[in-house]
């Protein structure tokens, strides 16, 4: 399964940029790191109109071209170079699945947010030669990433908006994504990492339903608004959406990205303290929270944006939760269009 | 370990009434139905003071003598007569863990709300010969039942204060509860229910994880309010704290009661419909809801609320969340009382 998921066919089409052994935050190291990419529109001979969207959890460059690039988008392929980069560990880009042993599955390297975007700035210099990104933006994850960008590299980055994510993992957050993390690795079959291919499904499944329960909201079971994307009941619905895109993902990417997530902090570089980190950005900053997120509360994101210098906090609201960054809500893809066109204009 | 939990050195003192055998909604029975309770204050000449209180979800009634009652309180053993009720499969009362072969374990018949609210019909009845309650009030599963004590015997009850639950369970809270089954049924060691004691350890470690994922808040987590109550890390407060509430308890009675707060639905007598239900409460009703409610959103209490007669919506704030209901927070414990002793004074 997981083999033929992560293929040209289904989420290209994608370039790889090579990086070599790359030496992680860690000390150690990746051999032969490739970074999966797709580009949207033409980079400007200046090079200053170029915007860097790297993935969330679980997701591809494919969904983030559906659901927010578009002639009329906020991200339109007309007037900006729209890189999409897979983070590392997500099947496209290097990951624990795609590894030649004896570094594949569960002996392949922890990775950190910061390695992601150490490498992400690899590709954007060393590839495009972009001196100075227009913008860089996420959600969740990509929201971790973003961060990690302008604390960073202040720099190189003009704006930033990061959706629906924060900067520092919080306590209650970290706790969540253990229980995703405990609900795979105590399935049987899944073996200290060593399964086979396919055998980890009841994990999966039971990861995909915690998932769910607090990615969606109450109000979309509760009104039956699943039914709007075609589905018959709450089960109908949460095995052949949520159930049905993570069963074909490999466990071991699963486990690496949520331990990326769960250790997503943009203070290593700043001994710790959150408030001096924040205070170094210097990009324009929009940052969005979605207010019925049940993974990052509009308060927890709201803290932070109050430490940064140029920043607004731009509210959305969706009855998708935190899963409104799928694209599924058109209310929700408008309301990011208007900002997003908005931060890009200034 | 399960066998002594259960005892009256812990949980007592407790006295159980013999309800013989006892049919249940689904036509299967319960041999020789046991209901444990305690009592505390006098039962007036003209039996107008009693009170009744149910248990929630995996307490006894002894949590809540600690929690609620008290000289001065809102449930003050002075004036009122009051009967802490233990729900079926809890324990003290019948439960899988205490039935002798063959309906024991998961052989035990499943139960209803309605079957509680029967069986504590005839308790207070037949050993009190009390005619109407002055007040039924419980918390989460103990809200269940008392909106069906509201909905099944009008006539009984003269007012009612459901806290933090529902009269009719909702998608998401459905799909919630599974999560908690699912987690303990997944435990290899569970072995259908035949398990070995203390097995399933693993299980209910997971379980009371993802309980208080959502049945504490965000806020507490991020705040390190659990200090308060002498922990030293997230870690060591989930660990002993709620693994160390669920651990000693058994895993069938644990699933007997989440089957039985999944099922939960005042609207079987009434042919499904929830407005015609709760419309044909008489009892005076404050339904108390509290804003932080991971289980139990405000928004679906109060829709029930306003489909309920002579009805007030009472909102309490607690960063403890659902699980203030456990007495641990001052604020929300003086809050209770001064919402009981306006109603007991109506």
């Amino acid at each position: 399964m997981s083999s033929s998921y992560y293929a040209q066919e289904i989420h290209g089409p994608f370039e790889r940029f090579d990086l070599g052994d790359f030496e992680l935050e860690s000390g150690e190291q990746i051999r032969d790191l490739k970074l999966a990419y797709s580009t949207f529109g033409i980079l400007a001979p200046d090079r200053s109109n170029a915007v860097l969207f790297p993935t969330w959890y679980s997701g591809t460059s494919k969904i983030i071209e559906q659901a927010y690039v578009g002639a009329g988008r906020g991200l339109d392929p007309e007037k900006y170079f729209i890189i999409l980069v897979n983070q590392i560990g997500n099947g496209l880009s290097s990951a624990p699945s795609h590894t030649q042993q004896p570094f594949n599955g569960p002996r392949f390297p922890r990775v950190s947010i910061a390695d992601d975007v150490r490498a992400q700035h690899k590709l954007v210099s060393e590839k495009f030669g972009i001196e100075k990104l227009a913008l860089v933006l996420g959600g969740s994850m990509g929201a971790q990433q973003t961060y990690e960008w302008a604390v960073r590299f202040p720099d190189r980055v003009e704006r930033i908006a990061p959706i629906a994510g924060t900067a520092k993992a919080t306590p209650h957050n970290k706790f969540v994504v253990q229980t995703f993390i405990d609900a795979i690795t105590s399935d049987p079959a899944f073996e200290d990492g060593w399964y086979r291919e396919g055998a980890v499904h009841r994990g999966l499944r039971r990861h995909a339903r915690l998932f769910a329960s607090s990615g969606f909201t109450p109000v979309l079971f509760n009104t039956s608004a699943w039914r709007d994307i075609g589905f018959t009941s709450v089960d109908d619905f949460v095995t052949g959406f949520v159930e049905n895109h993570f069963l074909p993902q490999d466990p071991n990417n699963l486990i690496l990205l949520l331990q990326k997530w769960h250790g997503g902090d943009v203070t290593t570089a700043t001994g710790g303290d959150l408030k001096t980190a924040l205070a170094g950005i210097k990009a324009q900053t929009f940052v969005i929270a979605i207010d019925e997120d049940g993974f990052f509360p509009v308060k927890d994101i709201e803290a932070e944006q109050k430490l940064i210098p140029h920043s607004v906090l731009k509210r959305v609201s969706s009855i998708w939760g935190h899963l409104a960054l799928f694209g599924i809500d058109a209310g929700y893809n408008a309301a990011i269009d208007r900002h997003l066109k908005e931060l890009l204009a200034a």
